[in-house]
């Protein structure tokens, strides 16, 4: 019997993160203030702990892993690279298809990779309590888990017509401790604002992330957490990819492509680079992000200076956007639902260096149950655009005969979306492509730099 | 550190099943037909597949594991066994706490390990379908997946009420091809006489499992398949335990007491019976069935001739009962609200060979959650069970100074249980001790036998 799971001991979780910049061609573009003027470490003091500040910020190729947070990432890590054999052997291709198990984590995503680094730094920095935001609820439910393990308050904004819908996720929230608000919420001046005038306002992730900034910028026992975009959130995550590649020399293999969903751009920096790092030694291996075609952040967007949020009260990021007012339509994928893009990820792919695709949601769908009726796992609706444009290739590989290693990240299940696979089944889920002149019209309102 | 998670390759999934009947003091009570005589194997052909039938009434020690049911295994085994350091630490017990994490199999539970080798066995005989009934869902979805693997049609007769409360259940065996029916059903006669009474109808185990029994016996391309109860379906599942006591002599310790929820008992039978052998060779292993007080089967029950449904269309056997017609109330872990018990497990507790224990509602979901705060998982309610008893034992170690070895079965998650734990949360959930009087009058109505 060939082999499936490719499993690594404990000892062998990473003992450093691999951080990008070392190896990009150009230096990273700054954030920018309020006067467009680059900002220093010093204007994110008031919600994040130096030490986070410092790894965002770091060009140090390797930044050592805290003891304590490899001990708390052993609850779910090593996670295993398995080999597809049944999903390969379902397409009838010749290509090898490979993925990284990231559901196996507690809160079933890859999210918690930076959730407990990010408590632990808090934690270690006398912080009492962490205020985040959480749209879908992965990234909500990791940081309530994280909290809880090093003993910090963990205050959750979910946005509201999320809260209502997806009352599971919130009772997992609650059982890790967490507490959770439904926002627009009383508990900030923001969402009290927003409440006086529109009771019933269904909230937004933009609402949300104020709500949290505001209680971290107003209260010196609480920061911020956020659980993409931001370079310290990807430097954590690659912990995916480092494992990966002592995997793949374990099965004697390497792949030709990698392929992970894009939202924020945690996930597919997480682990396509420290297979960039092998690319900038001259090795011969594509990064493909794939991202829905109703939010098309780099295959439709604009590189440029923009706001991280929608009401502006972030720095500015220079990143591939769709326009920081820009209205994603509710796909299911809510974790792919950002207007942005990781500053890194944008910097690569303006250069050419990493590569981008856009897949409509019903063919993911499609992508998935197939996966999930050849490999058992249920993926998640974000893990599905990377299984698609995976399965692409390898129908294109079954065309042209090649052999090809193929790799992507199976970043969670889907046990807390089959509402939206219900909706599958039934024929209720919809395509959606955003019109070019919607865009165009949110991209008109990027604030003007320089 | 510590190490925390004690693995086995795949090459170390075990060759053979363990059969417990081997090393039992005395040979098994044989099922009785409708005239109260014996019945032969050859009574259960229009069901089951003879290989089934064989592994049901063998006395063999060892079973071999055919290889492509191996092969199916590797999806998710060997499973992990767990040192619950962070568990041990939050009650500050002396006591090293283990657990064998059933939970990552892709249906979420143990019930995987019999529905592969079930559907496989089917296959070989030529089988096209098999029909089922599920009540919580787990044994349906399992054999969903398992059906999916070898190519087989599952119909799953799942208890209406259950149908229309856990929609995501459902959706999870479409995800695998698997063709759920509310039942009582307008597919079979059974289904189509109750209706035709009463189209309002909610369903109950006992008529899923006639209308299952019907279709499996009316059609020569169709068997029945049961997740628990009878021996073969514990034969299966000893593979939980096999592959625990591998990992104990890898953690170089031994446990002095092993835990796990007991419904039908095919979970506490898997995960138990391989330290059974160790028993009768003389080892001092204490096996304690959990169950709970709303369903006392063993602990309060009569060991006794009775039907295994509600229906009394099954042979009967001797178990511990609560009386056929025993309507356990409707607490949320559904995999433990059966009349009966294996009767492997009851004979062996009969001679005192085993023990059991009931524990209440409130007290096992309090024991969830302590340990989702510690060890990250959240559990299924039938896995809280465990969890609690072996909890109990971790603070009389406390308050004795006693340095034992405990060990349960997490036999699942409880991401389909979400709305259990809301419940919970919200000062909800009831405790539920079954009354003696009622349990009086059910057995009053055992079928008289010899």
């Amino acid at each position: 019997m060939p082999q499936t799971k490719f499993l690594l001991d404990e000892s062998e979780i990473p003992t450093h993160w691999y951080n990008v910049v070392a190896d990009m061609p150009n230096p990273p573009t700054p954030p920018l203030g309020p006067n467009g003027q680059p900002i220093g470490p010093e204007a994110l003091t008031a919600i994040f702990p130096m030490s986070l500040i410092e790894q965002e910020v770091s060009g140090e190729r390797w930044i050592a892993i805290p003891e304590p947070v490899r001990e708390a990432l052993r609850l779910y890590r090593p996670s295993p690279l398995v080999r597809a054999h049944r999903l390969e052997a379902a397409l009838g291709t010749p290509a090898k298809i490979y993925f990284k198990n990231e559901s196996v984590s507690p809160a079933g995503s890859h999210k918690v990779n930076t959730a407990i680094p990010q408590a632990y730094y808090n934690k270690l920095a006398g912080i009492k309590r962490l205020a985040t935001e959480t749209g879908a609820g992965q990234w909500g439910s990791s940081i309530a888990l994280a909290g809880q393990m090093f003993g910090l308050e963990v205050r959750i904004f979910m946005v509201k017509v999320s809260y209502d819908q997806k009352p599971f996720r919130r009772s997992m929230m609650q059982t890790w401790g967490g507490q959770v608000f439904a926002s627009p919420s009383m508990e900030t001046q923001t969402g009290r604002n927003i409440l006086a005038k529109d009771p019933d306002n269904q909230g937004s992730l933009g609402i949300a992330i104020s709500e949290a900034v505001e209680e971290a910028a107003s209260r010196a026992d609480t920061n911020y957490s956020l659980g993409s975009v931001l370079n310290h959130v990807i430097l954590h995550q690659t912990i995916i990819g480092l494992e990966a590649k002592k995997q793949f020399a374990k099965a004697g293999d390497y792949p030709d492509m990698v392929f992970a969903p894009c939202g924020g751009g945690s996930n597919f920096g997480g682990v396509a680079f420290p297979f960039f790092a092998d690319k900038a030694a001259g090795k011969n291996v594509r990064l493909v992000a794939v991202e829905p075609t109703s939010c098309p952040t780099l295959t439709k967007g604009t590189y440029a200076y923009d706001f991280g949020d929608t009401a502006g009260f972030t720095p500015l990021m220079k990143m591939y956007t769709l326009g920081h007012d820009f209205m994603p339509p509710g796909i299911h994928a809510g974790g792919l639902r950002y207007h942005g893009d990781s500053p890194l990820v944008s910097q690569l792919y303006n250069e050419g260096l990493i590569e981008a695709v856009a897949v409509p949601q019903l063919a993911t769908f499609e992508a998935g149950v197939l996966f999930a009726r050849s490999e058992g796992i249920i993926p998640a609706p974000e893990s599905n655009h990377a299984i698609r444009a995976c399965i692409d290739e390898a129908l294109r590989c079954k065309a042209s005969g090649e052999k090809k290693t193929l790799f992507f990240n199976l970043s969670g299940h889907g046990h807390f979306d089959m509402a939206s696979y219900d909706r599958y089944f039934s024929g209720k889920l919809e395509d959606y492509s955003y019109p070019e002149e919607a865009i165009r019209a949110s991209l008109a309102n990027l604030p003007k730099v320089g």
